[in-house]
C-alpha cells in the first residue's frame, strides 16, 4: 500500500521567534509493503509541540548536537498501528513513539510505547501521563527532595509541566503559588487544580512588584521553586527562598526566544545561595526515561480516581505545528498544546 | 588584676567598599578578678579577617541579622589563657574562639577550642586547620562530592580556602586549574601547591577571553567549580560546564564592595542547567562546626608529613585590621590573612 506522507522540515535556524519561515512542508511517498520484521507503520493522531524544541534549535550544543537542518522536525507523537511485521504490535493498537512532525512513520517495535485507552485518553501520552509529567514527578520528588509543607512557587504553572508539578504537590501536602500570564489561566489554578495563591506575572513585570507579589503570597518563604521561565519572575523568586531552599530549573521559556547564544543580563544572584546554602538543579525528562511506568503506577490511578486533573490545548491540523510551536511562547496554551492531526 | 582592653567597634555600614572610617577605637578595662566559674581570660595573639565579614555588613538579613553596629567587630580569636577559672582550661594554654576585634576576651571554657601547639602552628587554627578549612574539605568533598579525575576550577585560589581547595583536590587525584590575580600567586599555585594550570584573571577580564583561558586550561570541560569571586569568571565557567557538574558558591569576593544591596547585572546562566543537569549550591562553613574533629584526622596528618601547605599574609599590629580587611578586597593577600595582635 503506497502513502502520501506529509513533513514538517526544519530548515533554518531562528535567530529570534520560531515561526514557519523556518520550516518547509516535504511530501514523500512511503510503502507499507517495504516494512521490515518488527517495524510497524503509525498513523499519527497526536503530534507535541514542546518548549525545549526551541533549545534543540540553538547553533551550540545543549543536552546534544544542535537539530539538523533538512530532517523532519523531531518531537513526541501519539498514533496507531496501521501495518504491522511485529509479533508485539499488531493493526489498531495505539502507541507513543518519538517520529516527529509528520503524519506517517515506519517505527521499530521497540521504539514505540503501547498505550492503554481504557487508562487515560491516548493524547495524555504527550502530556499528563508523559513527557512533561516525567519531569514534573521525578523532578519535584527526587531532584526536589519535596516535604509535606513547603512552600512550592511554580512558574509556568498553567502549562504542561507546570500543571502538573502544581497538582502534586497539593496532592503531597504543599502549600502552592502558581504564576501565569492571563485570568483565563489563573482561574485554572486555583478553581479547578487548587493552588493556595496565583500571581499575574504580566501585572507584575519590575523585580521590585514581582518580589512584593511573591512576598505577599508566601510570607513564610519560598522552599521550592519548580522552574519553567526564568527571567524576572526567577529573579525575584532568589529574594525570598529559605533556608536549604531547592530550585529546579526545568525551562527557562521566557529566554529561548531571544538569547540562548547571547543571554540576557540579570541581577547577579550567587552570593544569596551562601545566606540559604541553596541548591539550585537543572533537570530534564530523559533522565527518568526509563522510570516511566514507576511514575505511572503512582499517576495513572491519581488520574482515574481525579485527583489529577489536565488540561489540553488542541489545534487542529497538520499544517498549524509551526504556529502552534510559535504560539507556545506566546502563552496561548493552558495545560498540553497538541496538535490533532 | 586590671587590663586595658582595645577593641575594634564596627560603627557605620559601608555602602561599597569597607575601610577604617567605618570603625572606632574603643577601650575599656577589663579586670580579671571578675572572672565567674568557667570562664578565663584571654589574651589575643593572631586575629581573624575573612571576607564574609562585609557579607554580614549588609543592611539585609543573610545567614543571620546584619552585623550590629557599636559594638566588636565579630572575628576568630587565637590566644593565650592568661587566667582561669575553669577546670577544663588553665594558664598557657592555646584557644581558638570567637570574640572578634580586641586585645583580651572574657571567654567561657565552652566557647573556646584547646589547640596542641605541636601538630601545628597555632595561628593555623585560623586558617589552613579552621574556618575556612573547614568548608575547603567538607566543601569540595560532600557537597562537591569530589571524584578522582575530576576536573576542579578554583576562583580565589591563592585564598585561605582557594589554596586548601587546590591541595585537597590534588591529594583526591583530580587535575586542579588555579584563579588568581598576580604573578607572585600563580608562581605559589603551580610551584608549591602543585595545580596542573593556573590563570591570572586580571589579564582576562572580557567573558570571552576567559572563556578561552578557561578552555584552554581544561579542554575536557569543568566537573567541579569551587567559587570564591563571582562576576566574569563565574560566568565563563558555566559556558564549559560538563554534565552533572557541581558548582559550589562559597564567595563572591569580587561581589561584596560593590552591590549585595543593588546587584551588578551578569548573563543569565541558567538554562545551561539544563544542559548539563548542574547543581549549584552555597556552603559556608558554620555547617559543618561540629565536624572539627573529622577534618582534623584527615588533613592534621597531611600538614605534618608535608602534604598539606599553607601560607599566611601577616600584618603586625591591632591597629590594622581594618586596613587588612579592605586589603584582601584588593587581594593583598597570599593564604589566610591574619593580623598578629
Amino acid at each position: 500500500m503506497k502513502i502520501t506522507n506529509k513533513q514538517w522540515i526544519y530548515t533554518e535556524r531562528p535567530s529570534g521567534q520560531i515561526g514557519e519561515e523556518h520550516y518547509k512542508l516535504n511530501v514523500e511517498e512511503l510503502n507499507s509493503d517495504n516494512l521490515n520484521e518488527g517495524e510497524v507503520l503509525v498513523k499519527a493522531l497526536y503530534l507535541s509541540v514542546d518548549p525545549y524544541m526551541r533549545i534543540q534549535q540553538s547553533t551550540h550544543n545543549t543536552w546534544e548536537k544542535p537539530h539538523s537542518l533538512g530532517i523532519v522536525q523531531g518531537g513526541g507523537m501519539v498514533g496507531e498501528v496501521i501495518a504491522s511485521r511485529s509479533t508485539k504490535l499488531k493493526n489498531g493498537d495505539f502507541v507513543n513513539c518519538y517520529k516527529g512532525w509528520q503524519q506517517f512513520a515506519i517505527v521499530q517495535e521497540n521504539e514505540a510505547r503501547l498505550l492503554n485507552p481504557e487508562v487515560a485518553p491516548i493524547s495524555t501520552a504527550l502530556g499528563v501521563l508523559g513527557m512533561p509529567a516525567r519531569v514534573a514527578y521525578f523532578g519535584l520528588l527526587e531532584a526536589g527532595k519535596l516535604k509535606k509543607e513547603d512552600t512550592v512557587v511554580v512558574s509556568g504553572a498553567a502549562g504542561a509541566v507546570g500543571s502538573t508539578v502544581v497538582q502534586i504537590a497539593k496532592i503531597k501536602g504543599c502549600k502552592v503559588i502558581g504564576i501565569a500570564g492571563t485570568q483565563e489561566k489563573l482561574d485554572f489554578l486555583t478553581d479547578e487544580l487548587g493552588a493556595d495563591a496565583v500571581i499575574n506575572y504580566k501585572e507584575h513585570r519590575s523585580l521590585e512588584e514581582m518580589t512584593a507579589a511573591l512576598n505577599n503570597a508566601a510570607p513564610n518563604g519560598i522552599d521550592v521553586y519548580y522552574d519553567n521561565v526564568g527571567g524576572v519572575i526567577t529573579d525575584a523568586v532568589f529574594n525570598l527562598i529559605n533556608h536549604k531552599a531547592r530550585i529546579l530549573i526545568c525551562g527557562q521559556i521566557s529566554q529561548y526566544n531571544h538569547g540562548l547564544e547571547t543571554p540576557e543580563l540579570g541581577p547577579r544572584f550567587l552570593h544569596k545561595m551562601l545566606y540559604t546554602r541553596a541548591t539550585i538543579q537543572g533537570i530534564l525528562s530523559r533522565d527518568y526515561n526509563d522510570r516511566m511506568e514507576e511514575m505511572l503506577a503512582e499517576m495513572g490511578p491519581w488520574l482515574k480516581e481525579g485527583k489529577l486533573k489536565y488540561k489540553e490545548t488542541i489545534l487542529d491540523g497538520f499544517d498549524n505545528l509551526p504556529k502552534a510551536l510559535a504560539g507556545m511562547f506566546e502563552g496561548v496554551n493552558t495545560g498540553k498544546m497538541i496538535v490533532k492531526v
